[in-house]
């Protein structure tokens, strides 16, 4: 039957572009409140194409934008139920002038469709959508049961997918969650990513004096907010590039032998890496590689400074204020609940008498990963290897995804991550693309991973 | 005859207040392009008064707004030449609506003058040009010969006062330069100001790869040049409050016993002067008194930091570039451009692999102190005493005025500051002020230190 499934779409690559191009002409920015309307013309569109493939489907009001669940049904097989996350609203369009094409006009150069959601996330998640139809229209039914849940919200941090979760966990009851908003490996090699890490985000105000005082009457005789924040997060850090937060390490899970095997076998080249980005070097924690660092171990970085004067020249005061943005990358099994107490409580301990502290936390999300031998991660790789022709490469990410954890503790169900579009595609800026040859081969790999599920 | 130039000028506080107010009424704003016009008033006011007197005086054309130098011409007895340099230009109004009545609208209340420039520099300076006229009109000629150098350009850094110096330093030789710019050290107690600090200020720019990195894709593996200058600039004071930059303290003058004697002699209040800035505490170097190093120990301060993301909230960068401000105070005979060498080397040995630094350098100028034991110094202490009818404290500045050093190159002279205004008086803030029985008590000191410096 897969073949035929196959054949089937091999036939539409032609209509599917053009059904692609009309849901990228929607302009759903969701960070946009004049872009209401768009918001419910997207829900609208994707609820559409599920009634018209025969697939049940219905739009969920949020305190937010819309989202949109569709189920194909009990399958006859024994089988894993999958759902399928994904999201149809889009980052703004930022500078317009920056665009060789209109951000919701999708051309097509070199073999590249330009719009913005092309990649993120429209293009992808449209590829799942397009199997499923495919199987229904050619078998009548799918081998196992597929679910989608494709949300408005996520390109503003999905704040009321939680609670849509919660309040429909039997409705999206599954065994998986499969989500296409990830990279390929390379341009040639495509990806299957099995782990994120998870994410804790501080911001530290030093305070001293009650304004800023003259650095010459007053210097040398009070504390110094900046210099004592400086003092503070200097030393987060030790000389190895290692966190110093006590029982920051303490619950890091080492890789497994057959992990570091696989990462190893990546073709990965640093110089290249380093160049990408116009770096002067490579650094971070010693005792790891690069590959090791960027997704296998947690961080401690200063994502932001402000204190004093900072216009051209001289100003000789002594700031009254400082501030640092410190954020950790985590990884599984560290708790940031855990490592945000150990964090705050090293702050109080080494402020110094005569500063004020105070600590916001902006961000707190567990690490994720689906251990390498789960058999629905394996399958997944034979879909990707039979959609692309190429074996995947099983890798990791060094962002978060905080809907991972979540749908791990709601719906109990592990996720599998398949990304189709390049990591170079400018999914958060001008000209946006997605490969078409990729948006192809994503809709075969869809198709066979709903026919390598069962069993 | 001191006794007959002091009765003329108590008779004559009222027309000298009138006097004080024309000149205040000028709004000589250095800074501001739209008032050249009344910079000229200004200048031609100062002149006028000279001619007035009848004390030789001309006006002398900068690149920038012009000074006037005046003359009493040479004096019969054997006696120091004394040079009063002081600036008519003054500091821009701010915010109108902060002042109680106009900026350039003098009003008496409760004992105190309210305008611009009552205190810096206008009220303080008119002390020394009424004193001069007084003793001419009674005595027909001074003691000692008295030379002014007064400049309209003291509030924007006195960009053009080195050239002007240096063109007519014969014109302006002098073995003393008097200074009323300064404060006295409290309401009680008038002060001679003896040293300043010297100053070099530092800005430095840590840059690591072209653009910010997302810090989850590459968090680990590059160099974050926000957390490598913290790193760099914690490095730089040590546990005890010390500067570590090589030879930092290795030309810095002990204090003789003399001036640790005067300076402990002092009244001084650490709760009241930590309360008047509300901080939490006082800190600095150890093994040294406050008051010792508010004013004879040098200073290493964070002035200000800029890097990544400073807004509400997270964004998940890696900064690109990181920028810090760093100034030192300079005691005798610390040498700023040893130092600033020996800062540069600093930054260079401890930047790490992979980040680029740069060093811009805005201020250098080195610390000035007249030695206690200095005769002149004395004789204007005497001065003081016999004009506020109180002793007062000799007191250095923490701050720098790098006119004292230009003066001790260029001509030769020490400069003895005598603050009449309060430390209070608003100086570059709105309502400054002038005490007017300080006003008076100025005019009489200045008169005291012509009758006082000769043998």
């Amino acid at each position: 039957m897969i073949d035929k499934v196959i054949a089937h779409i091999e036939k539409n690559y032609e209509p599917y572009l053009e059904r692609l191009n009309a849901f990228l002409r929607i302009p759903c920015i969701s960070t946009d409140p004049a872009a209401k309307a768009a918001m419910r013309d997207g829900a609208d569109w994707v609820l559409r194409f599920f009634h018209d493939a025969g697939i049940d489907a219905g739009i969920h009001k949020t305190d937010g934008h819309p989202a949109v669940i569709a189920d194909t049904g009990p399958a006859d097989a024994a089988g894993p139920t999958i759902l399928v996350y994904g999201h149809y609203d889009v980052q703004p369009v930022g500078d317009p002038k920056l665009w060789e094409s209109g951000a919701f006009d999708p051309k097509v150069r070199q073999g590249r469709l330009y719009a913005r959601g092309s990649a993120d996330d429209k293009g992808q998640v449209l590829t799942h959508m397009l199997a499923a139809e495919a199987w229904k229209k050619i078998a009548g039914k799918l081998p196992i049961r597929v679910k989608f849940l494709i949300e408005g919200e996520e390109e503003i941090g999905s704040p009321h997918l939680g609670a849509l979760i919660e309040k429909e966990r039997e409705r999206l009851a599954c065994d998986y969650v499969c989500l296409s908003d990830t990279a390929k490996f390379s341009a040639e090699i495509p990806a299957i990513t099995y782990g994120t890490r998870g994410m804790l985000y501080k911001e530290i105000v030093y305070t001293g004096a009650r304004n800023d005082l003259h650095s010459g009457t007053f210097g040398g005789t009070f504390p110094n907010p900046a210099t004592e924040l400086i003092g503070l997060v200097g030393k987060m850090k030790d000389a190895d590039g290692r966190a110093t937060i006590p029982g920051f390490y303490d619950d890091v899970d080492a890789p497994t032998a057959k992990e570091l095997e696989s990462l190893n076998s990546l073709p990965f080249d640093e110089e290249a890496y380093r160049e990408s980005v116009g770096a002067g070097g490579l650094a971070g924690e010693k005792g790891h590689s690069t590959m090791e660092r960027r997704w296998l171990r947690p961080t401690l970085d200063v994502n932001g400074l402000l204190s004093g004067f900072t216009g051209e020249g001289a100003m000789t005061i002594i700031p009254s204020r400082a501030m640092a943005k410190v954020s950790m990358r985590l990884v599984p099994h560290q708790d940031p609940a855990k490592i945000s107490a150990a964090f705050d409580r090293f702050v109080a301990e080494h402020t110094p008498a005569g500063i004020q502290h105070e600590i916001k936390e902006f961000t707190s999300c567990a690490a994720y990963v689906c251990p390498l031998e789960n058999p629905g991660l394996q399958k997944a790789a034979a879909a990707v290897e039979a959609g692309f022709g190429v074996k995947p490469a099983f890798i990791r990410e060094g962002g978060s995804l905080p809907i991972l954890p979540l749908f791990k503790k709601t719906l109990g169900a592990e996720s599998i991550m398949m990304g189709f579009c390049l990591a170079t595609c400018n999914a958060h800026g001008p000209n946006e693309f997605m490969v078409l040859d990729d948006f192809k081969a994503g809709i075969r790999t869809a198709a066979h991973l709903i026919a390598k599920m069962p069993g």
